[in-house]
């Protein structure tokens, strides 16, 4: 009998080419035909996947026939169009975009925390989380499961590439256009040397120079003074953990980091927990490397880790001031775990089942 | 009558220039002499201050004969050392080192919290604040006088300068080095590029690259895997603000920033405070600049700042699922306000008392 039909959405996107970098090392789902779908701008490309050329075709309706699982990594927008759509034709979609996350009938899944959700999709969809909610996800999930969390406030340095390859292009052509020339000592030195090699602040996907800066403003405006990035690491972390009166606040803050997106956690549990209780369960935890070792000065970085699938947690240490809290840093890979590994983990969840 | 005489101690270093460009801005206190003084290695140098060259002069107890004021911007055991010598020799010792911030018998000054403080100096010593504290002092002064304040969460975006003429040395170094590389994809691939370039990990301040990345370790290891810097934060944030039992927890990282450090806070009160509160404390402070309005996108970042005397506060919200609490984000230079400029303005107040 054939391996089931998967179909990538957003195929020669930035997520879309690392989903076929894991579908090329991750050989224990025998799919059948895999599908690489994409806008027809890139339809008609060829790319190899698992040593077969495959051609990149437009998204239409009938590109869904056969499909069992599609796997999308594209804008709301079409998220939202093409989903739907994708379940008319027969498939399960698991949808990386925002789309339908809060939906109360589409289940927000991490396998590591909840598996089980997966059987719930009354609209045969399943959503991934934002990036920036998955990078603490499985170590929250690992302490949670014990110690009963109640409270978060997070303070996030997230990656280029949470914007895409327009992203990554944008924060390789800063660095390029300041390197040597002694900015960042007198203010507007770095948008002034950005302007003067052709990067015009219009045309950045981070609202103000990101090379040797940060940026505290990432997503939409929200309500309030918040912005989208901060309520999904709020409002998606309640629905993960299913926690809904999990006290959250977040501050989100794009750094001049190519990959990988890195979390400041300060989380608050019903029980007092230890730096040691906290080691043991992240050391059993199959997706999370510990790399903490304060004598040894050990912690993980984003430059450090990026490209792998687990998610790095360090700097572990109880509160001095707060009961039941722990402090910790975390990397994640926003690209792989934070993005297309969870979404095609998903996905193997399925097709175990 | 002539007017006082100040000694600037370290008057080659990062902060030490800093200093000597403050001299030549303000020009409010009509200094009589004006020594510079410094390592046997930059002794005999010549700068201009104020228009008249000066020769900086070996660090000697002599040094400090008739010096009414020095300011101190030296290592820690050079500042043990040799401010109690400047005070023997008749000066007041406004010192930026580490070495006498807790001492109970050295005030711990930020002129626009707590100026009073200045006359309670029995060991004649001044203690300047860390740069990560005083970024945020300002404006937790603000909010505290009126709304009083209990708890803090704080993470920590600080620049390399935290780390003097060698951390920004390196940075631009790194930058160079990485620069057209298309790093930052690949674990590894930042370090790696930089030996190509001939820069050592062994001769880093950070502990780790710094170009491309974010480094979760400040200052020095402290017990139970704090950093020396994050309990500076919490040390001094209870001392500066006069609450003992003050609770907080900070994350210190080091981001790829030459100068101006970043803090996202959230801040916990003891009765409820709405941004426009907040606001219009901000708006009357002396030494804030607020810049927050979401409708337009506007908010602080360390690039957009660098070289002002004022703490920039931007991002000003209300928790949404913590009573009394509000988060904001603050850049200051740790050049100016975070060192020289607030122990000049210690010394200012010293000679208008």
């Amino acid at each position: 009998m054939p391996g089931p039909t998967v179909a990538i959405v957003g195929a020669t996107g930035a997520v879309g080419s690392v989903m076929i970098d894991i579908l090329n090392s991750r050989e224990n789902v025998p799919w059948g035909e895999i599908r690489l779908i994409a806008s027809a701008r890139s339809a008609g490309k060829k790319i190899t996947v698992r040593g077969v050329e495959h051609t990149v075709v437009e998204l239409s309706p009938e590109a869904f026939d056969g499909v069992d699982i599609a796997m999308f990594d594209v804008p709301d927008e079409l998220s939202a169009q093409w989903a739907p759509v994708a379940v008319e034709r027969g498939a399960i979609a698991v949808d990386n975009s925002g789309a339908f996350r809060m939906d109360p009938e589409v289940p927000l899944v991490v396998p590591e925390v909840n598996a089980d959700r997966v059987h719930e999709r009354p609209k045969g969809i399943i959503a991934n989380p934002n990036c920036t909610t998955l990078s603490m996800m499985t170590a929250l999930g690992a302490l949670h499961r014990e110690f009963g969390l109640r409270e978060l406030v997070v303070s996030s340095y997230q990656a280029a590439s949470g914007s895409g390859q327009e992203g990554i292009d944008r924060l390789q052509e800063e660095i390029a256009a300041v390197a040597g020339k002694q900015v960042g000592e007198r203010a507007g030195d770095v948008a002034e040397a950005l302007a003067a090699a052709g990067l015009l602040a219009e045309q950045t996907p981070f609202k103000a120079p990101l090379a040797m800066n940060v940026v505290p403003w990432c997503g939409s405006r929200k309500d309030d003074g918040w912005t989208s990035e901060e309520l999904k690491v709020r409002n998606e972390s309640r629905k993960i953990l299913g926690i809904p009166e999990l006290k959250v606040s977040a501050t989100c803050v794009r750094v001049p980091v190519v990959t990988t997106h890195s979390l400041a956690v300060h989380a608050v549990f019903e029980r007092e927990i230890s730096v040691e209780q906290a080691h043991r369960l992240f050391e059993a935890a199959p997706s999370i490397v510990l790399q903490d070792d304060p004598a040894g000065e050990v912690f993980p970085t984003p430059a450090g880790v990026v490209g792998a699938d687990p998610t790095y947690v360090g700097r572990v240490r109880q509160a001095l001031d707060f009961p039941n809290t722990l402090e910790f840093f975390v990397c994640g890979d926003n690209l792989r775990k934070g993005a297309a590994l969870n979404t095609y983990e998903i996905a193997e969840t399925l097709v175990q089942d």
